[in-house]
């Protein structure tokens, strides 16, 4: 590893969560540097569009390369960009918005957001990051992962973010093994009252899981029946698509070692 | 200047830009270091979540972490936070879609976009990357800069993307003197063919140029009179008020020295 990448990286870290400016010193203090290297940092950051300094009072906020950069990552992943067309199909055919989402640390990331066809204005939810546990495209990913990452994902923080996020470890464990047994997972309300989401995981050529797409949506429309089962059909009938897309096969849809 | 942040820095920048998935060997020719140099700098970007490593190939490609810190930028950047209520309304008003952009290098970059109230389906634009001298929003911002930097852009490269781009160094500065003057800039399909642009700059509290906010549309609809002056008016009008809402007072709308 190197030290003063990862000091890079925790600045712009620090930047993104602690607050939108910070000054020098109270830089050093969160990346427990010396104030001379974190401003040889900076200004080299400064110097690549990464961060930018204040005029008038000298502090540092993130800089307009990174927009660039986290374009040019939506815009070079393959599961974004194929997933594009089948995204927009399963909104036609299910009357909601689709997100697809891929797994970082121990969030989902939201990396594609087809807009549902009819409805209100409607927020852009690309780069949204929502606890793994907490939503149906997080457990959809970790259900058909390998036991490994699994176990560790079992064993770290299950964030409560309502009355029916799951913070129980066996009963969570339980519902991945049915997301095995059926090939989608769902939401009821887990991340954010009133809302639900069905989700089934996406494949690659190697046959290992990339991410997940899925419908969100009010847990009224999406989860009674007959509308849920249909749901699931439609959703893990795209997923499987997207898959084919990406070069998997159908035995390659297989569940990491 | 750190010369390991630095080659991180163009690492992420040839992913970007050179092809989505590069190998150690050809990003340590793209950015002139050893190989063991080039392989230490990707594992510890790929600790920080900054590149992911392709599990078949080898090769490597920008990571998530990108997409956080690029939405981190929007959500903390105080002239996009702020234009949102004020495009939102412009949009209203002239019926066209709004962008607010920044300069970075000699580049705008867009950074918040409105759609227009009504018409087919429309691409998000935030992200999007325009040279300065093509558009509205570029001749608007280096117009109310300092001189060095206009001097130095108008020294730069002046790409001919379409048959109305200026190359012509001295028919742009005139171009920029009658913007300052009338406060306002246009683009008549200098960058793309069919599409204008109306634009205006807007300044903070230390009277300084932060961005510009403007109108993007076709060519037809607006530039036609009445409706350009109309619209010059309300776009004028919105970038003043965006710009007290920034702290900006009236006198400090002044060019910078």
């Amino acid at each position: 590893m190197v030290q003063s990448v990862r000091r890079a990286a925790s600045i712009l870290r620090e930047l993104a969560t602690a607050g939108p400016r910070l000054g020098v010193t109270e830089l050093a203090e969160r990346v427990g540097a010396a104030k001379p290297t974190v401003h040889a940092l900076l200004r080299t950051l400064e110097a690549e569009g990464l961060v930018e300094q204040d005029a008038e009072t000298g502090k540092y906020r993130l800089g307009p390369s990174l927009l660039l950069l986290g374009n040019a990552y939506l815009d070079t992943h393959e599961l974004r960009t194929r997933s594009v067309t089948w995204a927009d199909g399963l909104a036609a055919r299910t009357g909601e918005a689709v997100w697809v989402a891929v797994l970082t640390v121990d969030h989902v990331l939201v990396v594609h957001h087809a807009f549902r066809p009819e409805g209100a204005v409607q927020i852009l939810e690309v780069g949204a990051s929502i606890p793994w546990s907490t939503c149906a495209l997080g457990k959809a990913i970790v259900a058909a992962g390998p036991i490994a990452d699994q176990e560790r994902l079992l064993a770290g923080e299950l964030p409560v973010l309502t009355g029916t996020s799951l913070a129980d470890r066996e009963q969570l464990a339980a519902q991945l093994e049915q997301v095995r047994r059926v090939g989608y997972a769902v939401e009821d309300q887990e991340s954010t009252l009133g809302d639900a989401g069905i989700a089934a995981p996406v494949f690659d050529r190697s046959g290992h899981v990339v991410g997940a797409i899925g419908i969100v949506g009010p847990v009224e429309r999406l989860l009674v029946e007959p509308a849920r089962q249909e749901h699931a059909v439609m959703v893990r009938e795209t997923a499987r698509n997207l898959s084919r897309d990406l070069g998997a096969t159908r035995t390659s849809h297989r569940r990491g070692a």
